[in-house]
């Protein structure tokens, strides 16, 4: 069922009493904000709450309030799912489809329902309700709306979580989809007690030297060709390890590759430690990297998608590359 | 006179028809926006209206409505000054002190009266006239206000300045003095035609590659005393040089390098084309860099601030690292 309007949603979030809370592998802060403050909602409601992730918290978002609470699907009881009660809702957030929340998909027959909150065009609507705006800059920005309609409290708890949503997915502020609404939502949540520049404190201002260390590596190896208004780079096993990095401190690498002059699209290559090769396609104008990295089976928006692909690293940038500028050359003579 | 009501100064600026608008020397986003800004609203009010700014506009502001109307200092013709209308009102914008407005000072004795707007806490009240509000995170919001007050219609192009002179000064929502009103601010402007993804692709999606190299041997210079939980970091004429960069290209650096985690207080020493240094303080807690860059010279915001000092850079680092390890000594050890 296509849920169109949010109090709908609301009221069938009402009508129930258990929910379980979820989102995609590989946490981001729209993931883990929505999450939150759908949680702490929820509890204003009395209802029984439990956030599961598959995969642990990067550390930048340790900050966030109630993050303890999260638990990690690893550290559930054995038959966990099975032994739920029969009218638990599971509300998935930022999940294009059901397999980007990883093993925990494969668990969850015996949930009554499954409610699909996203902003992904390229959602599947694979629940029994789905809810997806892909007019919002974030999940975040849904969540607040959500919460409107439940006529809870925003609390400082539920800012700070819903604020940090938006800042992230927005690039603060700086990704096109940061609209009239965004800024009216950021204003209610400043209002409502979130600390803006203590966030982005510790979303942007809390990298390891090694991080740093790191980009100043990836810069050296940064490459443009201005005929396709493309820059790439590559992080391999070896500059990580070199610097005592982590895989997480790369982040921002992505976007920052992007801020040259006249570059139209970027990608950004990185060796993971399984040996496969991790792709960030970053875009300004109107090449749809979304739709692009959906050919190497991956995806994500408009203006930011990624994908996995295994072999040589070289080969795999080499052939990316050819393709990208094959495509890019396409979108340039159509005008 | 100090003025304490916005409509106070709106209601002085409406009887007076000859206006001269300037800002600080080392224009930025802020000086640059809110001048645009105010020089739209009292074309509106069908006024003669003039910016002269000393310095040259720098590349990444070109995209700005109107900018090819602003006058630079050395192209205006001889005894400009000695010649204008007895009655002409020149308007200050972003400057702490008449120095900061540079050559123009010293040729200003003809106009009637001086009114300073001004976001500075340090501001010298130099005018006949002085609204300073620090509560502001820029000039354009104070400038957003004045306009209010002026009963003016906020346009695409006002709205597209003022948006500026805001995501320059906040460091894209990210600085201390992002609050409730910079978000109402912004949510007016971007409803008004503002268009936030294009402004910021114009700010910071504009680098030069040789700006990101720059950059990348920055970073391979960069220190840190996790003791005093400072970071700095130099750039030479050699670095800029190898290079093939401009001096302008080296803007960000200092903001970076604050992105270390438990790091407070960062500098940026850079060698200028005279052979001086410049020496961006930035800080992320307490330390007030204002007053710390006062003992150099200097000034500016409590978490951003800057001075210049003559003599060898090597030994200009090693002095001004050791005030400040000095100085975050005291603030730490009266914790």
């Amino acid at each position: 069922m296509l849920v169109d309007k949010i109090e709908e949603i609301a009221g069938i979030l009402m009508k129930y009493h258990h929910f379980i809370i979820t989102s995609h592998t590989n946490l981001d802060g729209d993931a883990l904000g929505s999450e939150l403050a759908l949680y702490f909602m929820l509890q204003q409601l009395h209802k029984d709450v439990i956030i599961i992730n598959q995969d642990p918290i990067p550390y930048i978002y340790t900050f966030l309030p109630g993050i303890s609470e999260i638990v990690c699907y690893e550290d559930l009881e054995e038959n966990y799912f099975l032994n739920i009660n029969p009218d638990t809702v599971l509300i998935t957030l930022d999940s294009s489809n059901l397999e980007r929340i990883g093993t925990i998909s494969q668990n969850i027959d015996t949930v009554k329902l499954i409610v699909n909150i996203d902003h992904h065009p390229s959602n599947t609507n694979f629940g029994h309700l789905n809810y997806i705006d892909a007019s919002s800059s974030s999940v975040g920005e849904i969540v607040l709306q959500l919460g409107q309609a439940l006529e809870c409290k925003l609390t400082e708890q539920i800012a700070t979580a819903l604020y940090t949503a938006i800042i992230t997915d927005t690039g603060s502020f700086r990704f096109a989809n940061t609209g009239v609404k965004t800024f009216y939502s950021t204003f209610l949540l400043v209002k409502a007690g979130a600390k803006p520049h203590l966030i982005a404190n510790h979303i942007y201002a809390n990298q390891k030297l090694s991080g740093l260390k790191l980009l100043s590596d990836a810069l050296q190896k940064l490459q443009v060709d201005p005929v396709s208004k493309l820059s790439w780079t590559v992080v391999t096993r070896d500059m990580i390890e070199r610097n005592s990095a982590k895989d997480e401190e790369t982040e921002g690498i992505a976007d920052k590759i992007l801020s040259i002059k006249d570059i139209q699209v970027s990608a950004f290559f990185r060796e993971t430690s399984e040996g496969k090769t991790k792709i960030s396609f970053r875009s300004k104008g109107e090449f749809n990297v979304d739709h692009f990295s959906r050919i190497f089976g991956g995806g994500g928006h408009p203006n930011a998608a990624g994908c996995q692909l295994e072999g040589n690293i070289n080969d795999i940038v080499s052939k990316v590359i050819t393709a990208l500028k094959r495509a890019t050359l396409i979108l340039n003579k159509g005008k």
